[in-house]
């Protein structure tokens, strides 16, 4: 039993190397493989489960605030990518191109997406007429493409999947307000679906997205300390409608410009779940988005009655609403026990012939390792109650980390110092100057993560030229 | 109002030109646009809610039967496309290639997924090493690319969505089981959901998928009389297994390859509800799959009390289980009887000033045109009752025409005779050999569709040559 956990545990220590951490519970919790195709993952069973759990979510919500779904081709004609100035400078040199269709070269190259706002533009210019089309509110799941030179699972890598939701509105109140709802949506659902808290605000102009008029993000911060964009939402103004040429008669019978708006969230999601709430047993998954809440592990399995009463408790968790599994495989329960936690399922029931005989079970947290004694006919009840403080725990432990590892700097030394000895978020005073943000970047890496919402007044001046502070600004290393 | 129903309904007739008429009907159903990416099409909400549909009801009935959802890179590198001989030669011709990444031109070209064998042998043969790693059940929803010359909505785009399954076995009796239980659910799927009949058969190894032992399909006909392979599954053997060494230690410790299947639906099944059940009003759309399932159009709706009163049916029809939607623009009403029918909702319900009073309202059946008079206390049982009406009726509909259009011939002047006079399904005698198949294609442009699993005995002799027969065969003209 002891070797057999060993074998599933043997992953690094997340603080003698975290990002070797990270590579282990990605590998052993079955999350992915790597493949022939550089900078590509196979996401298994396990990791695009939980995929589909963040889809579902997401996808539920967005209907509620109006979002429909649709489907644009994956490819875009380099003409159309080159529509938009800033936003095909941003683009173009991390691209796929296809130059072939089948034996014969193409007259124009075609990229692979690497976002499809052009494709959305081009597609609205011909679909809007009149107001009475508008507000355009559409979405569309799928798979991009980014040649990124280095990459890592979920973090980073060449192709991902997403959602990316792409609005025209007739005016730019409602496009903004749009922009602002979906960030909304994004943060709510971080903090009470995947128990990460994080902080909202804008983006710096150095920051923004390729062609935005403005870039709202959700922040979060990783075990190691470092930031995490989560979720980005755009808006446009009608700099993208006037390059494509998306126009309107208004209700006076005039022709107006639309404005628009995009919002995306990725599998990142995923990495973002391993490195807030892992340990060094594994991940550890939130029940609002575990694909497995429970799993029953039924011990001395082969003496009689035990795995009758396993299918039993595993028929009335199902019954509560509670997504159950019960291992009943020839692996010891050890190795059972470890696999459970290196996968991340919040909640392990253990049940054996004393057990039933006292008419109970062991419930075994994941996030606390706490050993709950349950008797049977409760069982249901209180494992929907565990599950629901689990998931309200998870956030407050993220939540308490992040506010410890978030500092404030008043002078540039101890803003340096703070970034080199103390891994998170440092709050700071701004001028607004991009010249102050390139310094911060070259001598120490960090970057401005947002200008958040709930601005407070640290100081009268910027904290890197001394010249009058307009903005409090949250830094940090990010992913 | 005339005038308004005219604009709506200004398709051509399907009789007059049927390709035509397909064609309007995907656009003035709203199902689809065309893009700047030739042969690429953009999926409109009205057309990816039936995908949703298709999805969820496809994905629930894979779950129940153990598979899992996974997802593989877009791209495959052009020496894993080559390890299979007959696989490469069957896609080679028609994939577009990826040559440059970024700025840089890549060392070996890349091809967007046509299918992804080669990627889940790849992944297997990594993945598997024992017995008690098998069976892998595994799918994935994705979008993949054919560079076709000519190109239809949902028929045959360059790129289009799908799913495909690829599973491992020990077994090559495991690996059979699996095809045909694959088989048979997308056949039940056609049946019940899409009120599509299918007939149920084997491929010629003419007209196999590149790289497999046994493909079997699930062929449909189409209101023109055209068929419509509508769903394949693969048993390959251990061709590929062997390929890419997937092997495996058997109980006794010795190893053996592993004997594999794929099996696919598309979104060209949209295609097919389309011209299985349209007519000259636009789409029709069976109760099951349709996105919206009952629309309530008020009648005088400035009148006082019958938005109210829209309101309070459309809360019953949803909480009696109805996907129901309340049009309360300000169209005309014959406007919006005309969009709904265009559209292909299945059930439109009728309720004025005049109903309220007499506490009814008309439920109008979009399959067949019968308006129905219902108590309003009664409305949600009753329009329940008449959608499963639809289903059922439109089911037999389909299966009543597939049957007066399935021919027999057994000589081959009959045969061809057949074939240029009365469009539909030709049941014959055939001998085995593929040189039949291929002087019947050059005479007539039909091809074998499949060696049905329920055969008949037509004649001793094959339809061609007059050598002794082996199998009836369905013939037929196909998209």
């Amino acid at each position: 039993m002891a070797k057999d956990k060993k074998m599933v545990e043997a992953i690094t220590s997340m603080e003698e190397d975290f990002a070797q951490w990270y590579t282990d519970v990605v590998k052993k919790a079955d999350l992915i493989d790597y493949t022939s195709v550089k900078g590509c993952m196979a996401i298994k069973p396990a990791g695009y489960a939980i995929w589909e759990n963040i889809q579902h979510e997401l996808d539920r919500r967005f209907k509620e605030t109006g979002v429909e779904n649709v489907y644009m081709p994956m490819l875009i004609p380099e003409s159309l990518l080159q529509k938009e100035k800033d936003h095909v400078e941003g683009f173009a040199p991390e691209v796929a191109w296809v130059t072939h269709g089948g034996l014969e070269p193409l007259q124009e190259r075609l990229c692979i997406r690497p976002t499809s706002e052009t494709l959305f533009c081009d597609f609205y210019a011909k679909e809007i007429q009149s107001h009475r089309d508008l507000p355009k509110v559409y979405n569309q799941w799928c798979s991009v493409m980014r040649w990124e030179k280095t990459t890592r699972p979920f973090l980073r890598s060449r192709e991902f999947l997403w959602q990316e939701g792409h609005t025209a509105h007739a005016t730019a109140e409602e496009a903004e307000e749009r922009t602002i709802q979906m960030l909304n949506l994004y943060a709510d659902f971080c903090e009470q679906v995947l128990a990460i808290p994080v902080i909202k605000g804008r983006k710096t102009d150095k920051e923004k997205f390729a062609g935005a008029e403005a870039t709202y993000t959700i922040e979060s911060l990783m075990h190691d300390g470092k930031a995490l964009q989560s979720g980005t939402s755009h808006n446009f103004g009608d700099g993208f409608a006037k390059a494509f040429g998306i126009q309107y008669t208004d209700k006076e019978n005039k022709l107006q410009y639309v404005h628009q708006t995009s919002w995306g969230m990725t599998t990142r999601m995923i990495g973002a779940l391993i490195m807030v709430h892992g340990d060094d047993s594994g991940l550890k998954l939130p029940p609002r988005i575990a694909p497995v809440q429970a799993v029953i592990i039924p011990i001395q399995q082969r003496k009689e009655g035990v795995l009758e009463k396993a299918a039993e408790l595993e028929a009335a968790l199902k019954a509560a609403g509670i997504r159950v599994k019960t291992d009943a495989t020839d692996k010891s329960p050890g190795f059972k026990f470890a696999e459970q936690e290196m996968r991340g399922i919040p909640v392990r029931i253990e049940c054996g012939p004393k057990d039933i005989e006292a008419n109970q079970a062991v419930v075994a947290r994941r996030d606390t390792g706490e050993k709950i004694v349950v008797a049977l006919p409760e069982l249901a009840e209180k494992v929907t109650e565990i599950l629901n403080t689990i998931q309200n725990d998870m956030l407050e432990r993220a939540r308490t980390h992040r506010d410890a590892h978030t500092y404030t700097a008043t002078t540039y030394e101890e803003f340096v110092k703070t970034i080199n000895e103390k891994p998170g978020f440092i709050k700071a005073m701004w001028c607004g100057d991009q010249a102050c943000e390139d310094k911060i970047k070259e001598d120490t890496a960090a970057t401005s993560r947002c200008i958040p919402f709930n601005q407070e007044h640290l100081a009268d001046t910027c904290v890197c030229c001394g010249k009058p502070a307009t903005k409090m600004v949250y830094w940090g290393k990010a992913y």
